[in-house]
Parts: C-alpha cells; sequence; structure tokens
C-alpha cells in the first residue's frame, strides 16, 4: 500500500482515539475550523519555505501540506480515492485546456 | 502507476513546454512567486470549502491544492517520493509524539 | 474622516447597491465564504510579494487585504473601530508579555 | 494620532531593540521569511474565525492580521501612509471600474 493510502488509513483509525495521545485525535476533538486553519497555515509556511527557505524546509512543508490536507478530508468523510478520481477526470485533458476546464 | 507520480512525471514534460499550450508551462515561464501563490490561494479555498462548501466543491479545492503543490515541487526540483519519504520517516513515531518530532 | 474610516463608510454603503455596479455588492452577494477566501487570497499575495516582489507590489498587495478586511468586517457587522480599540487595548502591554498575552 | 498610526511608530521603535524583551524585534530578528508567514497565517485564523467562529474571534484575528502587517510593512520600509495613499487613489474610480483597475 502507498504512503498516502497507508497515511489516510492511520489518520482514520486515530480519530476517535484519546486526544491526549495522538495529534490526529486532538485536531478532530478541537474541531473543522481548527483542522481547515492547520491546513491554510501549513500552505502558507509551503509557500513561503519555496521563497526563501531551504530545500528541507519545502521538503518538510509540503509533508505538512499533506498530511494535514489528509486530516481535513477524513474529517469530512472525503476519501484520498476521491481527489485523485477528480485528479484522473482532468488529466483527460491538457495544457490550457485543463486549465479553462478547473475554471469552468 | 498511481495518479499523483503519474501527475508528477506529467508536470515535468510540460514544464519547459509553449506557455501558449499548456498550463503548467505558463506558470512555470511566470515564475515561482506565482506558483508559490497559487498554492497559498488553492489552499485557502479548500480551507472555505471545507468551512462553508459543498462536498464536491472540497473535492475539487484538495485536487487543486494536489495540483499546484507539485507544481511548485516541480519548480524546485523536489520530488514527490522525497516528500512521501518524509512521510512514512514520520510515521514511525505515533499520535502526539509524532506532532512533537514534527515541532522540534 | 481617515482613509480607513472613509473607505469603511463607502464599503458599508455599497453592500447593498447593485452587484453590477458595484464589486463591493458583488462581493456581498457572492457571500460570507467568497469574502473571507478574498482575504486570504489577498494576504498570500501580499506574502509573495513581501518575499519575492517589488516594493509597489506590496504596497499594492497591502492595500488589497486592507480593503477585503473591510468587505469581511463590514459583512460580519464587525467595526473598524472595535478592532482599533482591540490592538489599543493590547498596546497596554508590551514587547514579549504582548505576545504571550496575545496567545493565552 | 489615531491607533496605526501610533502603532506603526511602536513597531518602528522597537525592531532594533532586544529579541529577548520585545516580540516586535523578535519577529525581525527571525527574519522576513518568518514576518511574511505570520501575516499569511493570521489571515487564515480570521477567514476560520469569520466562517465559524465568534464576533470576538473575529475581531481579536483582524487585530493580528493589522498588526502583523505593520510589523512586515515596516521590515520593508514601506509606510502606511504610502498604502493608504494607494487605497484613497482607487477611491476615485468605483465599484466594477474600481475592481477592473485593480486587476489591469
Amino acid at each position: 500500500m502507498d504512503t498516502l493510502t497507508r497515511l489516510e488509513a492511520i489518520i482514520a483509525a486515530r480519530k476517535g482515539a484519546n486526544p491526549a495521545s495522538s495529534y490526529v485525535a486532538q485536531l478532530n476533538h478541537r474541531g473543522l475550523p481548527v483542522m481547515a486553519r492547520k491546513l491554510g497555515e501549513e500552505a502558507v509556511e509551503a509557500v513561503t519555505a519555496a521563497l526563501a527557505g531551504s530545500r528541507d524546509e519545502l521538503v518538510g512543508e509540503a509533508a505538512d501540506v499533506l498530511f494535514h490536507l489528509l486530516v481535513l478530508l477524513g474529517a469530512k468523510d472525503v476519501s484520498l480515492a476521491e481527489v485523485l478520481a477528480e485528479l484522473d477526470r482532468r488529466e483527460g485533458t491538457s495544457g490550457i485546456d485543463e486549465k479553462n476546464s478547473r475554471n469552468a
């Protein structure tokens, strides 16, 4: 099983765990606004790492973005598979057209 | 090959294409600040979709986050594999400890 | 009357105008998630302008942040005066203590 | 003197202070990417407060946005007066035209 699918399963398993023993459970316990906020904050950190940080910082912040995106999707009961299917669907079109279809 | 790996390859192949015919080429042509900004903006859209949008909107915005994260990583020559390896590395620890190791 | 107070009054006056003739009315018509998203996006643009843009770009993006912050506050019926009063209140403490009181 | 102008002066005075005794000095000491990131993060918090928080939370987060915007501008030697002058300049046009002129 690949990393993101395995991570998704771990996050699902931890959602209802004791907040004192699991960061995922803590985030779910604190509620959706906190999970949404964390995604936004980690993305801002990835932005600054890309523009003014080291390569290692960007790797770390990109990992944080993926992790908190999966936590947020899990909290909304949206599966990674659905998001990947959407990306597959878009791949059918290409170049500028793909952009246009996204903005439609 | 899975979706994200395939998408990463497509983005790498399009990086140097004609900006008039490829959205990826256009983003690379416009430069790193634009690619970084796009990631941040799509994350903000995912935040608002999670808090105030439909399930479909969240799926679409999550796909946008993944797409623009891959574009940004590609522009910085950071591979998805490196980011996934970082997530794998973190999985070794669990719960709160994982959070603490991330913040160290 | 100073710029921000005047701008706040203009925004309040335009809130219920015809969306076809006023950007403020259009934003209010589209709803709170759009207004919130705009603030987040403009802040991301200010972040990238500060790190990788010109001085003029930063001035423009900072103006966009202030404008869309006032639009969002107006939509939530929060006055600029309340926000400034909160800043005045914090000024009473100083340095690191001020930070600590903010994080409490 | 109004709140924001006074706050701008306080921030300018603290920029070079001892980081151990002043939050503003600490931010300047940590560098521009940290100050830019803080603005982005506070804006994300204002976004979530507007969509899912209380009125008091929005007031607090809006104050944080203004504070960290002033810190960032100060670090780049951009004055609040320049940003307000840009807003005044835009007020000359109105409604949708103002939006168009911003996007030009």
